[in-house]
């Protein structure tokens, strides 16, 4: 693994530390034992885990909260010379790890570059710096008559650098697509502080996508310090619908005719038979099935017909219509999860992870199937089928189980490893948007194959020193 | 520029071709001089120019037609070995002097690798081998009930390969996207020999998008020898719409307007006064103005809302309403322009070129007319708008200029020159479709500043030996 390839990031020394002081001032660095020990955690289970019994990740050596892009070229370009490993750090919202501290060296918080840059009105791009809050960036879209379109359940937490070297999805993916379809400009620092910007145009053929290679990157090739990004009006209407069919099948089936027939729905989640239940009880609904929630939006007339096309195609497949309410509870409710943190987070003696895959639709039930085959033993498993697109859907599902506390960690270790075992092997994706980091990191070489290899040979040319968030997506 | 930098293509010894011949067999390669003159060229306007005097460009030293990917990857193996360069090959209708030979070397024509290896009518994917016509995948989908939705004008004289080599545009791309929006999955092949499969999958967040970063390569970075792409059920109805502005700005506004309701027009093309003027003495219609031509296509409920909201966006504007005829007889004539090169080849004495450039829709009209003020004193200069998309849209200039036979090069320099210097200037992106090749290379760095460095670097990692199409991208 990874981790013992990495290079011991360089020490702080005193001198170091002042040259950095130079660069952003006293006041904008720290290494208080709280503050270290603060950011050596981010939000995935295991992490969880260790703190109940009071342990902490690996500390970084200083947090540093830069205030402009030539900042951070600047702090760049001292860690390459020194070695000193740099973690990019938005929210820490992320669920894989991709935060962790593998070797010390500085915490690179973004959250100072909080700020639109500008908003193109008559193009609909706004460009944003990347520590800005997803929902405080959202707010302000709103007052001006638009939306971004991009709502992950960690809306309140987490930050458009964050979603981006994530590609981070939204509830709304459907519709808007996912963070990296949003994307027409990017600036961004290399591991050598130089800092590249990305020309805003609508489409180019320039030669290749480099955001396309930065998006998704996890900080491994770059930090991003500003995007721009397409936003949409703020949509005329919302419509909110609910079907309960007896077979996923059919559920499954309906999402895709759907698709199929060039309509977009804002919201798609089918939630299997264990999950409905769940929903559907809070709903007060004695009834049993796949529960299906659809929401349109957009232009009232354009928004009429397209739910109008779903509804006869729910129809066809002897879907019970269950009306507004399903969707709209999902949609009142939709950010509970991620901002409440504590309300969710298991008790000592229980684990609690969600597993997010993709594949395409002639492989989605095979997956399904195989995923929770493989998980069953270990754990209570539910699944919705959420994002979906033309060509396939992502899967997310939750594994709940007790164990004792001493061996909770080896539970989840072997979910994890039962789960995407079998991904790889069924021609599934192992991340639709929770990304990489350490934790998935043992699989990605087995999905990506040969291309792997292409990974490795363009972190070296990008950052031979490997300073740039080491020890993420295998590197 | 960079042909200077570039390192001579090892020779083809006897031993070497013999052992070329143990991989792909002596009928599927060729060092006949009529063979390498005609492998020597591509459509740029300056190669016809140059042919009109009877001369040819370098020619490559053998010309490969290998029958699969391990025969490509054995090739580029010994290539590499050998410090061969390589030159992938697809239709030869690249504008841009793509395909154009740098320093000999082996000409690698993937036209035998011509099938559709899947059809994956579940989640609408194909996969296609890169040297297939562009004409005859559309004509096997359309039998299958579906359609790439990829028109470009050379959809006759090119490759899907030759697509992605060049982030090529289909004539409906702004409903269906460009053919970087289709892609799913891709196999290619490195510098090494190493072959690369992406695995199909609707969308993921497992690092970089590495098929983002070989799309646009134009053959320097790796040889595409399969894609999987999105394709969609044939459209139930198609609607045809023309409209006559009497100012350009209120046409542009219109596309604009209409973009920004959601709404999606499959083919948007307006032509300034001189452009529009052409095509109405074509259609015997005596008036004037700037023509704006619409179609819709898709599920004949969406496609009627989709019309009459842009009807009213059009109205809104005080339009003319031209009915059906300008845009189905444009329909008619989409593909003449590339088919029949040889009708609208200039005679002596006279160059035309096409200059395709794109920008955000806040730009588009500064864009506009510092390039036609540019271009003015050197041709009569007309252009339409095509390509629409949210945020902005292409210009697509045509020049023609009377001079001198043997002037005629240093006139088309002059007008490439003045275009493409003013649009760097104006913050507008050097090319939409026809990529770069040899002819845009100069201005690259210009448009790309940082980034430019970055692709050099990716280069050295992926192709030390410098041997994927030398002289591209400039590189």
């Amino acid at each position: 693994m990874a981790a013992k390839k990495s290079r011991k990031s360089a020490a702080l020394t005193k001198a170091r530390m002042q040259e950095i002081q130079r660069i952003i001032g006293l006041n904008n660095m720290s290494s208080t034992p709280i503050d270290l020990r603060n950011y050596s955690r981010a939000l995935e289970e295991k992490g969880q885990i260790a703190m109940r019994s009071g342990k902490t990740g690996v500390p970084p050596d200083l947090v540093a909260w830069p205030a402009s892009t030539g900042q951070v070229s600047r702090l760049l370009r001292l860690a390459n010379e020194q070695k000193i490993s740099i973690i990019p750090y938005g929210g820490g919202s992320n669920l894989t790890g991709g935060t962790l501290v593998e070797n010390g060296g500085i915490m690179l918080d973004l959250k100072r570059l909080d700020s639109i840059v500008s908003l193109d009105d008559k193009s609909l791009l706004v460009t944003v710096q990347a520590g800005m809050i997803g929902e405080t960036l959202e707010r302000e879209l709103n007052f001006s008559g638009f939306t971004l379109g991009h709502f992950p359940s960690s809306i309140y937490c987490s930050t458009v650098g964050g979603w981006l070297a994530t590609r981070s999805a939204g509830q709304l993916s459907t519709l808007y697509g996912k963070i990296e379809d949003m994307v027409v400009a990017l600036e961004a620092v290399l591991a050598d502080g130089t800092i590249v910007q990305l020309r805003p145009r609508p489409r180019a053929a320039t030669g290749p996508d480099f955001a396309q290679l930065i998006i998704g990157s996890e900080g491994t090739l770059a930090v991003v310090t500003e995007a721009t990004l397409r936003i949409s009006m703020l949509p005329e209407k919302r419509i909110f619908a609910s079907y309960l069919f007896r077979d996923l099948a059919d559920g499954l089936d309906t999402i895709r005719l759907i698709m199929r027939e060039g309509v977009r729905p804002a919201a798609v989640r089918l939630y299997d038979e264990t999950e409905s239940g769940i929903l559907l009880r809070e709903l007060d609904l004695e009834v049993s099935g796949n529960l299906l929630i659809l929401t349109f939006e957009g232009l009232e007339e354009i928004a009429d017909v397209e739910a109008g096309i779903a509804a006869a195609i729910a129809k066809k497949a002897k879907a019970k219509k269950m009306g507004e309410k399903p969707a709209s509870y999902w949609w009142k409710h939709r950010y509970d999860v991620s901002y409440q943190q504590s309300r969710i987070m298991p008790n000592a003696g229980m684990v609690l992870d969600t597993v997010e895959v993709a594949t395409i639709w002639s492989n989605l039930q095979n997956l399904y199937e195989k995923i929770t085959e493989a998980l069953k033993k270990e754990a209570i498993v539910t699944a919705h089928f959420s994002h979906a697109y033309p060509e396939g859907c992502s899967i997310c599902f939750t594994a709940i189980a007790r164990t004792d506390e001493n061996k909770a960690a080896a539970k989840l270790d072997r979910i994890w490893k039962k789960a995407l075992d079998v991904t790889v092997k069924a021609g599934g994706s192992i991340s639709h948007h929770h990304g990489i980091g350490k934790l998935k990191a043992p699989w990605l070489k087995s999905e990506l194959g040969n291309i792997n290899g292409l990974l490795k040979k363009i972190k070296k040319g990008l950052d031979p020193n490997n300073i740039l968030n080491p020890g993420k997506l295998g590197l």
